[in-house]
């Protein structure tokens, strides 16, 4: 879904489907709350400082992330989900 | 519709219609919800930052953009609808 | 009426007084809601950034200009409605 | 009343008694609502910026201001209302 | 009371007692409301501007000062009230 | 208690048990209210300004210093009670 | 648990399952009232100032660290709790 390029410090993450039990890491929510890790598909440009130039985003395509559950706004892509959210409302990356 | 131009960081774009489906994208909307996508108008100068200077715009006429279906002011002309919104409201933008 | 000079990033705008159907645009109100729209008649010096300096302001006296319904403070003068807003609350400018 | 300096970036204003018409303007207020003008009387030394510079005020002892009916604290003196106001509340300067 | 010292922008403020008619000044205020102005007995170092410099304190110990009724946290002291209020929250200073 | 080091630009305060009447100062408070003064134990390194620099902190272990009573984060340790508090909600220091 | 790297400000914080009496330290909390404190197990790189640099973290893996229970984000992991929290809303760390 190379489609939808995300803007400013926004990052476009295709959410895991069902709670994948990853090393283990359930993020404080059990089974019936909505996922909250996914895949980064595509990184903004970045948001522009106070005196005009880019700032750095910590993540890249094919990180996997985990985020708050009430973050970002949810997009429906050929039956998948995906995230637009601010990449400043990242958690944590998988090493 | 160039007989408006948006002020500062504001974009003009025109909203399409129905629920287009581009590419299978629907914005975790369904059919009775606000279409939240639309097509880029016209283009404001850009806001001036603490030292003056004008912060760019990343997008331009003809870009196809997302946005969360509560932003901006809607504007009717000649029985289409438009919407002024500031670029750092805008989510992403269709490659 | 150039009794009013508004002050820092106000503009005064004299209110167009029904809704006058300007090349078809019609500001997201029907009859009963206020007008938003109407012509600059004074400019503010600008606000005062960080640095002291002036930052400009993009409108000039003669515009039509469009505005959110609940913006600014209203003013009545000989029978007619004006409009003190800052700059920053206009959307956009009638090219 | 030159007893009160006005601190940072207020303003002391002496109240307009009763809704006087002066050239016609009546900020959107009716008989029973509070009058919004006056007079300057005294003006602060400036609020300091980022910098540590005094910012500068746009009005001068006896110039008459408008602002919106609910800024600032009132003050009587001798029978007379003052208003202490922050600068940049003040909406307009009748020139 | 050369007990306390304010710290950062604040200062020390002993309140007047009950309602002194000075040179006919009431803060809008009247009997039955606290009382709005005192002499300032002791005044911080001032706060540390974004560039790690003090920022100026426009009054100095001695003044006789006025503010709003809600500003501050008052102190009692040998039968006395006092304030500890920010020099930003202080509306004016009597000549 | 040199267990806890308090972080950025709190300070870690042992608050005094019961209202001593120290040289008459009662922080606006009777009996029932809590204490709302104690000695500084530890002091942090100060929080970063925007240009990186750690910005000072204008109190001392040793200094007895005064706060609002809602102010902070309380600790117990051994039968004590300590407060963590951010230097800047500090309001006066014991000369 | 290295297999999540906490992003910008924040540390990841491993939460001491029941109330440990460390040296006496009890966070103002008693029995049934969750834990609030932990030893730190990842770093994130720092936030970014204004002036596109790192801002440091003052805290380092190993340390254990206070914060208010109602902080960051809980992470479960092979039964174990985590906390994803930013380094800003740690209270003391342990000397």
């Amino acid at each position: 879904m190379n489609l939808l390029k995300p803007l400013g410090d926004r990052v476009l993450v295709k959410v895991r489907k069902e709670e994948e039990k990853v090393g283990g890491i359930v993020l404080a929510s059990n089974a019936k709350e909505k996922p909250t890790s996914g895949e980064v598909i595509a990184v903004g440009a970045g948001a522009v400082d106070y005196n005009g130039k880019r700032m750095p985003i910590d993540v890249k395509v094919g990180n996997v992330v985990w985020y708050d559950k009430y973050s970002g706004t949810s997009i429906k892509y050929d039956g998948d989900e995906y995230l637009v959210i601010r990449a400043g409302d990242l958690l944590a990356v998988e090493d």
